[in-house]
């Protein structure tokens, strides 16, 4: 199903600044683009480039003389996510972990794993396969976080988030992807575009891997599995943040919006004993 | 010069684990590695391999059956470090920074760059040069901060050390890298061996870019950057631990050496208005 | 010199509630009040007392049934401060402290003494006279302290000041008394109003006891020694918020004034060597 | 029943210091204290008085010219707890409690009661009466955080406890207190002696107020309310600590013993649907 993807950012820059984009989706083996574009105010100087070894998207931005910068990017995009039953899936021990999932074992910034350990084990511990508790640190989240925007800001993380007990989709996140660190799972940030949200905006959800394969969660329930484009993959936000400045620019205005015809969400029943891939 | 380097490590498996161990010296265009040997208790599966995109060395350890394991590393590693003189180095904006130094401008598990901005302007905005600022980092920690084993753990972060004022090597790396990051200068976190260190032990230092080149400084000054065989790089202790234990292990003793004929530390003096660079 | 203080609150009810209110003025040996009014709707339970060891004033409010209530306070307040020479006052140890005064070497919710200790010596040792170590840490929080509103919250201490920055009277105030206390010098909050701030607010400063006598700083500079009408004295602003509110309510206005014909604030150079006691 | 209590404490004095004791048993309506002895090395100078508003003792201890210092204490101390059924204890709202109890409602040091509210709301809310909560408090705390001495340190605080789930009775009487605090039900420290513990030591728990009585709870369940004397009440440990040095001395050794003949803890269905009072 196709999404079409729509992006607008407008800016007032105070002092000469340089810009580190990350909103373009990604061209992927279950992701394909088309009609792409990405226009930036006329005058500054842009180049666009994957980091993060070779994942994700940047456009380097310099406003050069400018006092306002506006961008826009558009794209659609196709998707082919999979479920698969719990039962499918093989337990795989660190042992046997394939080597580019190790990075996502460790904690970072916004995602303490190393102090959650023991209070991710009683929590989870006692369910036996990695992909329930990782499905269960969803719904636990879902059901103990309150979802309040302005609650917390970019300097918060899982450690604060599992005490007060509100936050955005970035802090669910975090805390989840914190849970299953603690617990072995490798589990990394995925940023993107959701389709029917009601409040339009990027949104983030988590995955984590299990059996050598990456499943996506969304502890906000606020998508559906069946709706998200990828923007970006990493730790945590700090891997993934759609734009950072370094300089001093206001952000005037910023729109978002990812629709499909005919989109439906899967239901809880759908996904009931299932998980969902978005990547082989 | 070569270093003749020994690690011994010797451990008691409570409940079967895995290890990722991160001991071996890195094979790179400035360091040249001799006569190395890794030898571990028989019966125990392992695999050696590079993760984080292709730069440092594991060796990952499944203790199947045993009680007891003993590892052994040893290498002679030749280094070569070259100096250069501050006003040699260009100033480079971040939009012109080469693209795989911006992954070390963000903030990461122990080094929250988000949170020490103001104090790191204040601190050391007034330094022009951005070497002559990492350096200014490097020697205000030697100063400010008390070399203290045992008064750190390892959940303790640069939030904590600039405000505690005491630490390890490792704190150090964290504050110094924190720092910089909150100037836009991207640093890194190296772990290695150190020759001639007093209580000889896994040593840490930090990187800055500067002119995207990268700058080594130990702010333990327990090190002489002509001393230095790396093990690792990361953006902090979270990628470049020595040893990470999934299961249940307790260490019995480990024993570190790196030793020269005749080797001699830069004196500060050879050091005045200098910076050394470990790779071209 | 008479100051005129009003404040008024206006206040919705959004669940029955109870309030705590700390806005009355204390009378002292040094601060008389003449023409106090309380008023508040009709229709609530209110009671007027003396908590914190006889000290501070509340007036404890139940709002009933009441949608909407306003508060009005005024007070004319004559205070009577008074200037010492640093070198006219002795140093006390705390071998020989007066009694009441030993609470306030302990720390509190938002001055984590306990953990400032280093940084707290580093910064402040070198200065011989505790008083002149008072002026210093004053003087040290303007330079160093940005004053921004909207920056901290309720949540904020003096071990995130310290490095984030930045905050408000409060946040100055509470990095002031830690630093005091971990160089065991006896150190409390002043909750009060001061005459011609720019932006009339509850202000807060702190008390420094060296010598067995309390000595009143404000390292925000707004206000002037010979200003202030004090509220409340604690050991943060724990002990001495102007309204804590049980249930739920929301604050719709807030008015606060105080003004002296012909008030002359102390200049910076009548100050020099010397500090001000508000009580004998 | 009287309990024979002793503490013995041996210090080396590195330099000359003032020690602030606070292990005197507390003489109360409920608790009556005989043959109480309190020696100390000769040459120290040494004054005994109460602080904190009358209630608890100190003794104040300057070491003058000594290099070591040995300090016993022994009292015998007969108590009179009381229990009370949960349903002859009514529910007392903040408006109209005792004066006194209202301190016990703000946050302090160790119990950040203002980061909890959603956490203790979640999980405690539901029930009813406030005596159940505490109760429920207390249990849930026994069952979710381990005991596990020398996991935590002085600067260990409430916020940590709820995440890291593992600390020492004084970790749990302050998350104890923070939750009930967050539930608008004061609460308080108690630090005292304690019968029959496994490990003698001076011991921590909590009491809540309700129905303006101080119900007295112990959530590490070491000790039983039939077998605490009391040594001070306060807000956290910073109100309590049984030894505060300014200056710089090394703890050799301590004893502490609290015995009764023929003791019985109370049993968990003796006290089933009650809780203790220590004073009337």
């Amino acid at each position: 199903m196709p999404f079409h993807i729509s992006a607008e950012l407008s800016y007032t820059v105070l002092h000469r600044s340089t810009v580190l984009l990350n909103l373009h989706a990604l061209s992927t083996p279950n992701q394909t683009l088309t009609d792409e574009s990405f226009t930036i105010t006329e005058g500054v100087t842009c180049e666009c480039f994957p980091i993060e070894a070779g994942e994700n998207r940047y456009a380097r931005i310099d406003t050069c003389g400018l006092k306002r910068v506006a961008i826009t990017y558009s794209v659609t995009a196709e998707t082919r996510p999979s479920a698969r039953h719990l039962h499918e899936i093989d337990r795989v021990p660190v042992a046997r972990l394939e080597r580019r999932a190790l990075p996502y074992l460790y904690p970072s910034r916004y995602c303490q794993s190393d102090r959650l350990g023991r209070l991710a084990a009683k929590q989870f511990a006692h369910i036996r396969h990695p992909l329930a508790q990782a499905a269960a640190i969803s719904d636990w989240i879902f059901e103990n976080i309150d979802y309040l925007p302005a609650t917390t800001d970019s300097g918060t993380s899982a450690f604060d988030t599992v005490t007060q007990r509100a936050g955005v989709c970035r802090d669910f996140a975090h805390l989840a992807i914190a849970f299953c660190r603690a617990l072995s799972i490798p589990a990394r940030y995925f940023s993107g575009y959701a389709c029917q949200m009601e409040f339009p905006d990027f949104h983030a959800c988590f995955e984590a891997c299990v059996g050598n394969q990456w499943f996506i969660f969304d502890p906000t329930r606020l998508s559906s599995p069946n709706g998200l484009v990828r923007i970006a993959t990493g730790r945590d936000a700090a891997d993934a943040s759609f734009a950072t400045i370094f300089g001093s620019m206001r952000l005037d205005s910023m729109k978002v919006s990812c629709t499909a015809v005919d989109f439906q969400p899967l239901s809880r029943s759908e996904l009931e004993g299932k998980a969902v891939l978005l990547e082989p």
